[in-house]
């Protein structure tokens, strides 16, 4: 679900009619407050390099899929930090997590990540 | 130019090379810090429902160009505040400014939204 106010605080990850819902053509006409509110929020949850590695670590990961345990180390930072990073990239829908286990294990989310290419391209498609 | 610290330090506008020099795939393998930080540093300009709003301002305006004193009213904010997000938009790259006597005119650099939307992207091109 996206969330109009603090990403840390939204808790449920994207489904199909959020996707939907979201990433309004930045370029396309003038976007209402509450688009652009949207959008801002997925921008916030880029918004740290940290977040933006972990999106490309998991991309990369085998399969795909990436353990919160495989995580830590490249990113140099303690596992709350990483686990709170995770979690704003999971609130706003960019990666999805699956607990199994002792370990969460995330992916990330293609079709939210070309919602935003679209949104931003200035030819819109 | 892209700079890796405070998006407000910043004070030129893109030139070829840097844009050349930013924006490599999220999803195409593991980002270096560097690379992390000129994606996240681009991502906070945008991580600001005021500038979203901005740039699809300037966007719709005819001529793709818009004057400052035409975009204080839609965003309800005070002039230093709407120049202040300016600003930031300008020092990424993702806004050019020119100045003609009392007035600052605005255009979005549709070759900048189109290269962080080739970032965001999980199809690279």
């Amino acid at each position: 679900m996206w969330h109009h106010g603090d990403v840390a605080t939204a808790s449920v990850a994207l489904t199909s009619d959020d996707v939907a819902g979201c990433c309004s053509p930045l370029t396309g006409g003038v976007l209402d407050t509450s688009a652009a509110e949207r959008l801002a929020i997925v921008f916030k949850a880029l918004a740290d390099p940290a977040r933006v590695k972990l999106v490309s670590l998991i991309a990369a990961s085998h399969g795909g899929e990436a353990c919160i345990c495989d995580l830590v180390e490249p990113l140099g930072l303690s596992q709350p930090t990483v686990s709170h990073h995770m979690k704003m990239l999971v609130d706003v829908g960019l990666v999805s997590r699956d607990q199994r286990g002792k370990w969460a294990y995330y992916r990330v989310n293609a079709e939210a990540l070309d919602r935003i290419a679209t949104a931003v391209s200035s030819q819109p498609r």
